[in-house]
């Protein structure tokens, strides 16, 4: 079994931003050197996500409001007690979930037509990391 | 480390449905010859998931009224402008999540005794795909 | 391929209850002798969930009530005709999802700073089950 490890760094302008990190991995992939087996993306922070889906803008607008709408900013979580005022983004990252696995299959990400791997910032400007993990042959 | 990879291809008679495929999975890693290790089941497709839960129709149904109501069919979704009518398709599979991966122990999925593997298709009427990947020994 | 199995039993006193099992899984990957792989984290319920978040009590409190809101305790479930009374606990369970994939790197779970694992309880007060499924090298 081969495996291979990769840190992405992130610094985002904004609070809230939708990354396509999908470029990302398949370099990762391709160095790897691994044929067949699974890629893990995993956002290593509790108020950033990482999930599988389109590269289309309106979409990922629908997405930020449709987040703000479910688990939105708030002065009065209890998280805030600590001094924090992200507590709506640790809700927004469970929703979306912190990590996706990719099949690995001929060398390439198996994925669908119009499948794409972002990263999900939920409380931006300020370095944050994914990792990158893939184990295979 | 062994792998084996199989598609399953869906087309469903209604725009929304729940479909079993713990039979599928079984046979897939009956093929596999894989003893130790785990298995990927994920859709393929943007408006679509894969979950575990259970076999009990009612749930089923709740589930479905429970999703339209935080991810509700709407015209107005800015997606839309694409073409398309399927925004809530996309925030549907989000919620549900498009993969899971399941533990495979001494050659069988190493479940509780209620967990079962299910396709959820939120945008049916359409051939569309699933990847199950199983990696071990 | 190395891999390493072990199942984790509770019986909460709360119907709903929290638990950090990040210990249990630093011992289980001991245990292993794994260095570089993956390991997977899953509920073998479907009132269950396991997810990766911040160990601070007033957090925690706000993800219950947050949960509550988003899949509320309800008498008229579907579900319910079969003489259960947990269907808020089966939804609870989907969106924060039912098993964490963490990636293990040099003999420990290659975390960033503030992620821990959690189990979440739905429908406790019996005796249910976590299994820890460790592959890699």
């Amino acid at each position: 079994m081969k495996s291979y490890t990769e840190y992405l760094w992130f610094n985002t302008a904004k609070r809230r931003e939708y990354i396509n990190i999908t470029p990302e991995v398949e370099k990762a992939l391709a160095k790897s050197g691994i044929k067949e087996g699974m890629a893990l993306v995993s956002a290593m922070h509790i108020t950033a996500g990482v999930y599988v889906n389109d590269a289309e803008s309106g979409l990922i607008q629908d997405i930020d409001e449709w987040l703000e709408q479910l688990a939105p900013y708030n002065p009065d979580y209890r998280h805030h007690r600590t001094g924090e005022d992200n507590g709506d983004a640790h809700l927004k990252s469970l929703i979306v979930h912190h990590e996706v696995i990719i099949p690995v299959t001929e060398g390439r990400l198996d994925f669908g037509p119009w499948q794409q791997v972002y990263y999900a910032e939920f409380d931006g400007q300020r370095r944050k990391r994914v990792i990158i993990k893939i184990i295979g042959e």
